[in-house]
């Protein structure tokens, strides 16, 4: 692209970055600011800064936080014998959103993956195990994306906690509710009709 | 959205007020942004704040600009006689990469919109006629979109520049090149049969 302004230019390079963002796409979106008034430019700068300076990580789930200690660590209401544990904070926000989870998370900051040189020192690993050996959890809930790198790091973690006595468990793969039986693919279809479950276990207690 | 963080949530809020970015687009941003090293966060916030804070808009032609002339507007090669009218400076650069013209620019900054509340003199109409008023000027070629806006700020140009002694052309409308008869549409389709030219004029000279 032929730019009239190295401030353009920048701008632009810096919003091409970002994921899914293209030059076209980066273009339009610094023109739409460059339109926006001055205070409100300044406010979108400075959230991004802020962010990324008084940002932390709660000591005891690692999730994104404000405080030393993230609002569900420290809710009193939450189970803390029973923690989920989940790649990033976006699961987090997923499984809240259920209002089905009383239960506490831990925030695992990936998946092990030898293809992006992402090892098990990598991830927040040795401080989920450091937090079951403290006696106080009673179920660990692996709740990791059903891919390779997802099941590696389960099998990962299942080993590294089974000579802690906690119960470890998976969330259900299946059909998703819903779903239709014939536009299901054969792996999902496959695998739920070998791991099929007795009715009166299907249904929510 | 639950979020765990109000510096997270307001970031988040910032990008998703960009157009076409919506609350997972922005908090995929977001969180990409949060995991890049500070350096990096810091040269993006930068970009954004300097390109507001230190943009210019050329004297001459009003295309964004590092200075208070812009580099088209300063080259000794172009034609200053020949005056192209555009909407914004997406379209300089669209029209900059095919290397087809020699002239110059001017920018308008819309286009005529009652709808969205935009009357001749939130534009740079007035600039123009100021320049075309000069006597310098051969040529005004009037590259707006074929839309309603584009036909109704065509037409507002033509009668503000009519009594002064150039010539006013709009780009060519019809067919794109490549473009298979049968796909395109009606209106296109009998405007170009309309207004058909002699072959020898299709040719380029």
């Amino acid at each position: 692209m032929n730019f009239s302004s190295r401030l353009l230019e920048n701008a632009v390079n810096e919003f091409s970055k970002l994921p899914g963002v293209g030059q076209k796409t980066a273009l339009r979106l610094v023109l739409h600011l460059l339109n926006q008034p001055e205070k409100d430019v300044e406010l979108f700068s400075e959230a991004v800064t802020r962010l990324k300076k008084e940002i932390r990580y709660c000591n005891i789930c690692r999730n994104i936080s404000d405080t030393a200690v993230c609002e569900i660590c420290l809710n009193h209401k939450r189970d803390k014998s029973l923690v989920c544990v989940v790649e990033d904070t976006r699961d987090v926000m997923a499984i809240e959103n259920t209002n089905q989870y009383n239960g506490v998370y831990h925030v695992l900051g990936g998946l092990i993956s030898p293809m992006d040189g992402i090892g098990p020192s990598d991830l927040n690993i040795e401080a989920l195990v450091e937090r079951a050996k403290e006696g106080e959890i009673g179920e660990v809930i692996l709740a990791l994306s059903a891919t390779m790198e997802g099941d590696t790091t389960i099998f990962y973690i299942y080993k590294k906690l089974k000579d802690i006595p906690l119960k470890v468990s998976t969330i259900a793969r299946g059909i998703a509710f819903g779903g239709e039986i014939e536009y299901v693919d054969e792996i999902t279809l496959g695998r739920s009709i070998a791991t099929r479950v007795p009715y009166e276990n299907s249904l929510l207690k």
